[in-house]
């Protein structure tokens, strides 16, 4: 006997049972259905790409996650996410594009991180954004957060909060304190804030150089609370003269405006000043999404504005605004969380199950029932009556129609409702009838 | 100004436009149905398997193929096909999963071959297959072939047919004039008929040690001709005394009579002895499938039946039977050949387009057909109104909403199909009515 390979994948990527995966399927057409409600073209770029493209824009710590080998004289790498593709897709395909773009992808990225709890190697992105060619209006900015709050919606997850804030606020703040210089490390530390709590949150401040009532002052201001309108009120009350803040309260003023217009209840929106979204590339508004249930930690979508997607690849200026779902942490921490549960391992509807050697008209029953539109499975292996039933049972299909020799005579079958145990003799029109009405 | 990364692409890998992008997707989409349709689960496995997994199950030519790389300690590899994860899997998960396994993946596949015209490095593959474990009915075979026969219906790419054979016929042939040692170099001689023709064939045969009427014998065994009724007469009366030859008769009268209940219609099924799919682990029943138009060259679907899908991985035994489409392949030639035509580089059905300062109302006439079902995008620039038709135009949406004050105040839109040119005046309501009516 041949020696066997133990068969097994690689820790940090998620494989599903077919219970589990019909499930996840469902989380990626609803995101996919309300993406291109919103009139998102999808895009489905290579996972492998040059490395020398996926390098011209990343920062440190994720270079050394990238999976990265050469092919023949090639050096290539995959995809560590779905934002540097997109750059370099319109770079590259600026002249047949249509501007303002606007393009969806829902795809697999990778990070070859240390595997640990809820991090992962493979994992799905579903990504938003919306190019301009130069210039992109700002009401762009609150489209945005309409389409996530519809996803999140339809998700049915709970109560949910898209927290909102405009980066040019904090950096005019900075830029009114003349700490300008530190201004990245200053984001770096705030993003910090809920999981090192104020005191200290507002030591590293300190330790970085700023004056104690400087870090007092960025505390306060990052913490200011209550309704958005309270929040816009108090910043417009704050006396700084700064140009980028008073653009970025105005922005942001108008974003929250606008997505209310755009149907985001008030409930669901929430300014947030601590949103920061670290070093990455972001210049005006910024996004981040949590569940309100607490088993599902972090952020589940980030995004933001951003003044030029392509500038590694092309002189031109191309101006977005996006957001990035993370699917699979979300849907692993969902499940591991029991907050969904997988109900069915097949998609279909009905399973035929032919007695013995009635096997003709159980082929045509099945034929009939899928032209009529109901998903069918047939039972093809020559078992004993109750093996079938049992495999019925754990795959989950919520019907079974039965075909012995007394069916094939009256041209019926026996359709059994497998919550229930109720069984009825139909004919395929009423089977397909009672199923249209029942699932 | 920093020096720019050249935006590209590797060749062999597909990227799409928008419009193309939407019209793959569609393929996908009626692929995906179809499987489902017959109670197919979905299955999703990573593109990322440890080498030692990959090269467990594969031939020579593909192994230099192969994308490898390693990370930290770990030897990896891209998948090559969906087989190989697939017997990986169920050897991995036998225990959950419920036999006979039914499971389709459509999923990217990598193979960094030397690029030529009409070969991808990573392309999609859409497979089906039906594992057993210990054992799988002869009916599977049949239902295979059906599922495939409705694929291309309704892909609606002209006629086309699937050719069908099995293995064990030759094999029996070849052990009754005793060449069978000679079994698998014969199968890839004749796997080259259609390609070099018969006297070369035959030439080919006769290099090999085979006799000259050995030879004739063989040339003359695959071609046999005529309705599959005639075909299966003709192998009846064939005097072979040879259990395998006998068995495979047996098996490819049943499948194809099973085949046409079913519900494959006679002229999309024909019997071919010429179909030995080469060097193969295919043990029974073999398909391929082509389209008559011959601007679509090869085969666009392959499969068969196997005795032991994860006989590398598993002492147990899993007898199964699938096939798969080459996807990127077969898309690649029909877009090439003018057989599909993109239409439309958008999934919107209408783009409200507001005239000035009316974004508020185009806003609530957005939300509202969306609510009605009808995928809508909304105009956000602030541009000329020519400038608006224009993108309209290059989107090739069919519907556009115009509003401008008049509208505004009479709480209507103008409905312009963009296809006649005609325009009405009509509430929301009423322009959800007439979408849903025209598109």
């Amino acid at each position: 006997m041949q020696t066997k390979v133990i068969p097994r994948i690689q820790a940090g990527f998620m494989e599903l049972l077919p219970a589990e995966q019909i499930l996840f399927n469902k989380f990626v057409e609803i995101i996919k259905e309300t993406f291109e409600e919103y009139g998102f073209v999808p895009q489905d770029t290579p996972i492998v790409e040059n490395a020398d493209v996926l390098f011209a824009q990343i920062g440190e710590d994720t270079k050394k996650e990238v999976y990265r080998f050469s092919k023949g004289d090639d050096e290539l790498g995959l995809r560590f996410d779905l934002t540097v593709p997109l750059a370099r897709y319109v770079a590259m395909y600026s002249n047949s594009l249509t501007f303002p773009f606007r393009r969806y992808q829902i795809g697999k990225t990778y990070r070859g991180e240390r595997p640990q709890k809820g991090r992962f190697r493979e994992f799905y992105q579903a990504d938003i954004d919306i190019i301009g060619n130069g210039a992109l209006a700002m009401v762009n900015d609150a489209e945005i957060p309409a389409v996530i709050n519809k996803v999140f919606e339809k998700l049915d997850l709970g109560d949910f909060v898209i927290k909102i804030s405009n980066r040019k606020i904090l950096s005019g703040l900075l830029e009114d304190l003349g700490v300008a210089d530190k201004r990245d490390e200053v984001l770096r530390i705030i993003d910090k804030l809920e999981k090192v709590g104020l005191e200290t949150d507002k030591q590293m401040l300190i330790d970085l150089g700023i004056t104690a009532s400087d870090a007092n002052k960025i505390m306060d201001f990052v913490r200011l609370g209550g309704s958005n309108v309270k929040i816009l009120e108090s910043l417009g009350k704050m006396e700084i003269d700064n140009e980028t803040f008073k653009q970025g309260v105005t922005e942001l003023f108008e974003v929250v405006k606008k997505a209310g217009e755009f149907g985001v209840p008030e409930k669901n929106m929430q300014i947030d000043l601590a949103i920061a979204r670290g070093l990455s590339y972001y210049t005006g508004t910024v996004y981040e999404t949590k569940l309100l249930d607490d088993r599902v930690k972090g952020s589940v979508c980030g995004g933001g504005r951003y003044d030029n997607l392509a500038e590694s690849y092309s002189n031109q200026s191309f101006p977005g605004v996006g957001v990035s779902i993370g699917l699979t942490r979300l849907f692993s921490q969902l499940l591991d969380a029991g907050m969904i549960k997988a109900e069915t391992a097949t998609p279909a509807k009905v399973l035929v199950v032919p007695m013995e050697a009635d096997m003709p008209f159980a082929l045509e029953v099945s034929g009939k029932l899928r032209e009529a539109g109901v998903p069918t499975e047939l039972y093809t292996e020559d078992d004993k009556f109750k093996k079938k039933l049992i495999y019925a049972n754990k795959i989950g299909v919520p019907y079974v129609a039965i075909i012995g020799e007394d069916e094939v005579n009256k041209k019926k079958v026996a359709l059994k409702n497998m919550k229930t145990g109720e069984q009825k003799l139909l004919t395929i029109m009423e089977v397909s009838e009672e199923l249209e009405n029942n699932i």
